[in-house]
């Protein structure tokens, strides 16, 4: 039991040097990149969606699912005392409502998924109308939680 | 007949313009990004490999299987004339072989989807021996496109 007891310990603090090993640095570069994926994505998706690029229904599942995948990644790039450490543009009130940055970028995951689930049904107006619910819910994050 | 010859040069044109819009730096930015993504799954990946992190099945299978979905985005990131327009490490030797740069990319995505399933297979011996063909897909196209 005591052996049991002293692994676990031993666990617990390498795991908690794990994390502590990340710098801010990093974890700012590794969400920014995320970022940067998913405004990759994005661009043909809202293209198809105002009619700028015609809509092809396997291109937006691809977009779709990509983005979808890459929110679920986001949060883990956040970790505490990652407001400096490198150019951001994320505000510190991150870290003082994060209950509530949690629930916007679970919004994130939601709607992202909605416009994958309509891109596969192949439905042109399904997809078009599911399209502007994953924007609003970008925006809303963006407009508290992002410096202009 | 002659307006589905026009709609279809009118889109080719379109498809066209909207791969145009996409500037070297927007494309350099963006696999960069994917690369920082690879790198934040792959350290406890390889900490799990080298006994460094107990390993844990489902961490290695999520750490994985993002690596395997990003793997699959990198080749839109390497566009030609994108080897210059911002700060890259990417060679441009890279352009000037490129079906061989495929196949390394290809490979990339053959090992981490291995390592996936060795994940997935929750055998440890299994994961360990699935993660160095990882790392050398890595290094092969690091040591011969990638600056120092």
């Amino acid at each position: 039991m005591r052996a049991t007891a002293i692994a676990l310990v031993v666990t617990a603090l390498l795991a908690g040097t794990a994390a502590a090993a990340v710098k801010p640095e990093t974890a700012i570069r590794y969400r920014q990149g995320l970022y940067r994926s998913i405004a990759w994505n994005f661009t043909p998706l809202a293209d198809m969606a105002k009619g700028k690029q015609p809509f092809d229904a396997r291109e937006a599942e691809k977009r779709a699912a990509r983005i979808a995948a890459t929110s679920e990644q986001l949060l883990e790039g956040f970790p505490p005392g990652s407001d400096r450490g490198a150019e951001t543009e994320a505000k510190a009130e991150i870290w003082r409502n994060f209950a509530d940055f949690e629930a916007k970028m679970h919004d994130l995951s939601v709607q992202s998924n909605a416009l994958l689930a309509a891109a596969k049904s192949g439905d042109e107006a399904r997809f078009k109308a599911a399209f502007d619910p994953l924007k609003q819910a970008c925006k809303a994050c963006h407009d508290q939680y992002k410096a202009d």
